[in-house]
């Protein structure tokens, strides 16, 4: 049985047209599936608002008790409850999840070593039967980037990282294809010329996009994701657009264990 | 099969001591069970930190589109995240649910009529096997006081309706007792005195508890929802504090369908 694992980015959250060509690619995308979401500047803009001011060490956010109540209302409850009224009314049977729920992912609070990030936890297991529950159910899970540990901590987690780990989880039950849709239509050679999509991508190829800088900033802990999850068994891994969940045929980067070509 | 359906009041989330012994007897009891809350003071409290005025009608809060965003953040996400980690570090797998989560609770956007409320559901229809799905799977549903239109419209609904109404979908496949638990033992004949619980009411003591002025303001609109669930198959309903989840000798208020002593 297939699964698929799809994150989506920021960017395709804040502007409501872009959310709403989303999810009608999510839910016409056939066989069970798993949606990702991070909250993007939603947060930073509440924070604004309410006067909190973002705190950032080595260009990461620090999360204080503040901002992981500020993330907990807009990623767990205005973006994760706006997705999911949404794809019911696309008749996808959807439920939004933190990890705490059903207690899908548990985490450790990162430790205090040369820096304190706050409340951010590192996925230290992912409970594959709380998916297998619902999807066996024809229930879509929808997961924000928070979790939570065991003991009832709510931590702040990387949204990519959850894709991954969900997809590994699931990996030896079922066939699993995880897509990272964000607004450019894959990895791109050159970051101006949005054509320039390297359509493939395997581990030697990965080494000299590295070295040679193409890749960089925050296409690196992405790609990083990436290639963690087809170590661990993920079967098939994609970069793109939105556009790559209706249409097989559509530009996109594909990740590759083995040499490509 | 008994199924136990709970309604924690605001003043109860508020305060971290009073949520804390209040969840601690929600997992401890026994069977199936099913919460419900609100969010008390927080929505508005957050409101005024963004700046947004909070207006009424007739003493009810007008819930127009920055009302329902802050009340998506602070019921659906905040409140409803805060007690699924802390029931999970108590051992209950619970799952934080709006009406939208599973399409669980559909409502209708109340008419304008002489007064245009905004934003808020009117129930149109509980999903029972939404509710059944995860009870069978030892999953404990947590609901907040959010509902949908089915058309991706999210809505405001009062968390005692909510509970009353589930209880109600329920009752035909369970045996439901629906505990309203608030910061008093039960309903008070003197408000000023916590210890003149009116330890029964049935339908003929509650008109004369009415035009006596004994039941009135707040728990008018309770009570009707009391005997609404009496009415409509749920076989048992009891206002009072969290000790009755505890306790089954516990001073509180039963209510009764048919005429009591």
């Amino acid at each position: 049985m297939k699964v698929s694992v799809v994150k989506i980015g920021g960017n395709l959250i804040e502007d409501d047209a872009d959310l709403e060509q989303a999810l009608n690619n999510f839910a016409q995308l056939e066989g069970l599936k798993i949606l990702v979401h991070g909250g993007g500047k939603l947060a930073t803009q509440l924070a604004q608002k309410m006067g909190i001011k973002t705190k950032m060490i080595q260009g990461r956010r620090v999360t204080d008790a503040q901002t992981l109540e500020i993330i907990t209302m807009v990623y767990g409850g205005l973006v994760g409850k706006t997705i999911v009224s949404k794809l019911q009314a696309k008749q996808c049977n959807a439920i939004s999840l933190s990890g705490a729920d059903l207690n899908s992912i548990q985490s450790l609070k990162r430790p205090v070593k040369e820096h304190d990030f706050g409340f951010v936890g590192d996925i230290s297991k992912v409970n594959a039967q709380s998916f297998t529950t619902l999807l066996n159910a024809q229930i879509t899970p929808v997961c924000c980037a928070i979790t939570h540990d065991g003991n009832g901590q709510l931590l702040n987690t990387n949204a990519d990282t959850i894709a991954s780990e969900i997809a590994i989880a699931l990996s030896s039950e079922y066939e699993v294809a995880l897509y990272y849709c964000f607004e450019k239509k894959g990895v791109l050679r050159n970051v101006l010329d949005e054509n320039s999509v390297i359509t493939d991508i395997d581990p030697s190829s990965y080494k000299n996009l590295i070295a040679q800088g193409i890749i960089a900033d925050g296409m690196l802990p992405k790609l990083h994701n990436c290639f963690h999850a087809l170590e661990n068994k993920v079967q098939h891994v994609y970069v793109g657009s939105i556009a790559m969940l209706a249409n097989q045929d559509e530009i996109k980067t594909t990740l590759h264990l083995n040499q490509y070509n």
